[in-house]
């Protein structure tokens, strides 16, 4: 099982170590063979390659099971010929990563860590399925100096993909999908509520509703577990996403993951690069870790998935926690406990 | 002064009522001259003449000096030959209400009613100034069985002068403006921070960030404190501002503003019609009475504004508060409540 490894920017390096010697540890000890390249990619690669998404990054990532990133970009890449930022949307691109999912849960006993009041927030525990290839990233744009204009569109073929991904992650949850959309004003909306009311036949077991986006973002904060998996277009899902994402308590604590058509897919904290605190071991690698265990998930490994998920629970609520939550253990000391607790 | 009333739907009569009774009391009192009439308008208005925006209610609203909008929309007219919300659209396409000013604060002492903790929201005080007529709202739609589409463009004077509105409302703040974009991604963003850069040359006094929409919606609950005005597109508008919306702790508390071209500007509280509580007396109408505040303000009656918003605080403060705030005032006994505090 190849896993590209892409440490990317800032803490991304340190934050990815961590995570890879956890994968490294359940490799060894349950004979998984997992094997590791690392490539350039972001900020790094434009220093070396003047790009951020070079040919041998890419290829290698093509032939990957799973590709763990750490993070990209920080201001020493503000008047770059290139931005870091669009590595991570050419990779999306090249690779056809068309559903993102955002999962975030709040730990047991970690309730306090998060912004949001313990009683409204107890047992939350919501996946958003964000569309991540079409909508107003990859629509023709037109600028001058009187008039901008994004287009925002999207094919029947591209709702129905992401949307069977959403069910099907509903189905091995709690049964309940909320589409989140804006069918009052988008016509775009009203084309996803057509096609997500036909596939919804196919999966009977699932309770559908339909939320619009500015309601959606008022419930996140007072009414969190009314949702179980929200599906949404690529901008409202950038947005609700990161709502959703410091609710736990720390953005240090969330994974990602971003499948597509081809087998590789892409597994990543949802946290920046962090510039201020990079090399300084103090990063918070709880993320990449739960993105490893989606990783492990995806190449089949579910076993070890939620071995290494327990025991990353098991640490956060046993109080070990990195500076972001208020504690004491740095980025290697927290890795550390992780893969102590895993037998 | 003459004031047109669209009391609307759901609870939207009984709460325009209050904030009618409010204005009348200072107009009484001291000779403020304010005439009142009442119009159809939203899902009543369809019922009525088959459309929600008929020729004579817009005609009264365009010889206004202020509308007070009550709510419309419910699910008696889900299958209406016309939507209620398309009143509100038409209002402001034909006003030119280009304009949407949301404020939100949190009143001292009333922090534990918010959802989020009190140590992070105590004192926290942001307008958000809402682009209200461009953008995907009212750009060119497309929509087939294969393929939908949403235009998305903004002109240079479209954001020329919404800028100036938000730049103004700085200056008599807290002199300090955030752009909310997504300038990584969106062309149209691109020329919004081009623009409002040059428009902000002649306000040196406004101190100005631009933040990506997605950092926004995480850092309005996570550290509130750090917006004063905040300026963004339509769209970016309507989700950021009603996620704002619930940290004072109910939407039945909030006031909004739509300013234009035209001399007359609307004024409606930001809550639904919520027509499973219409007719009861216990809507919460400390949300129209506040948007009356904004109307004296907008009339040029700054003083009686100021007056209208120390007795709606002083009501609050002292713990009169209606079922949506966990107390047990009728939505009469809270306006009359409100008009003894006046003097
Ligand atoms: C960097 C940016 C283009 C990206 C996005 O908006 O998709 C980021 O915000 C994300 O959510 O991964
Ligand atoms: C009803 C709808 C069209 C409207 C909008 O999105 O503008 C509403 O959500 C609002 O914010 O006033």
């Amino acid at each position: 099982t190849r896993i590209v490894l892409l440490p990317g920017d800032g803490i991304g390096p340190e934050v990815t170590e961590q995570a890879r010697l956890c994968l490294a540890y359940l490799s060894e000890r349950r004979e998984l063979n997992l094997s590791f390249e690392t490539h350039d990619f972001g900020g790094a690669a434009i220093d070396r390659h003047g790009e951020p998404l070079p040919e041998a990054t890419l290829a290698a990532c093509r032939a990957a099971d799973g590709i763990l990133l750490g993070a990209v970009g920080g201001p020493d890449w503000d008047d770059a010929p290139a931005r870091p930022e669009a590595g991570l949307l050419g990779l999306r691109a090249a690779l056809g990563l068309f559903a993102n999912l955002r999962p975030a849960r709040v730990i047991a006993g970690l309730e306090h860590l998060s912004p949001i009041r313990g009683d409204l927030v107890r047992g939350a525990d919501i996946l958003i399925v964000r569309e991540l290839t079409g909508g107003a990233y990859f629509g023709t744009k037109t600028i001058d100096a009187e008039r901008a204009s994004d287009e925002f569109a999207y094919t029947r073929e591209e709702i129905e993909r992401v949307a069977h991904v959403a069910f099907a992650a509903a189905r091995r949850r709690a049964n309940r999908l909320t589409l989140v959309d804006k069918a009052n004003v988008l016509a775009t909306s009203r084309l996803w509520r057509q096609v997500v009311g036909e596939i919804a036949l196919g999966y009977p077991e699932v309770a559908v509703e339909y939320v619009y986006v500015d309601a959606a973002a008022m419930a996140l904060i007072t009414n969190p577990r009314r949702f179980d998996v929200i599906l949404t277009e690529n901008m409202f899902g950038d947005i609700l996403s990161d709502e959703l994402a410091v609710i736990p308590g720390s953005i240090g604590l969330l994974a990602s993951a971003s499948t597509g058509t081809e087998r590789a897919a892409l597994f990543e904290p949802i946290h920046g690069s962090a510039p201020e605190i990079a090399g300084m071991d103090v990063a918070n690698p709880a993320g990449a870790i739960a993105s490893a265990a989606m990783l492990l998930d995806h190449v089949g490994q579910s076993e070890m998935a939620f071995l290494l998920r327990g025991a990353l629970d098991d640490v956060l609520s046993s109080g070990t926690l990195t500076a972001d939550l208020g504690g004491g253990a740095s980025c290697s000391e927290f890795g550390e406990a992780v893969r102590t607790r895993i037998d």
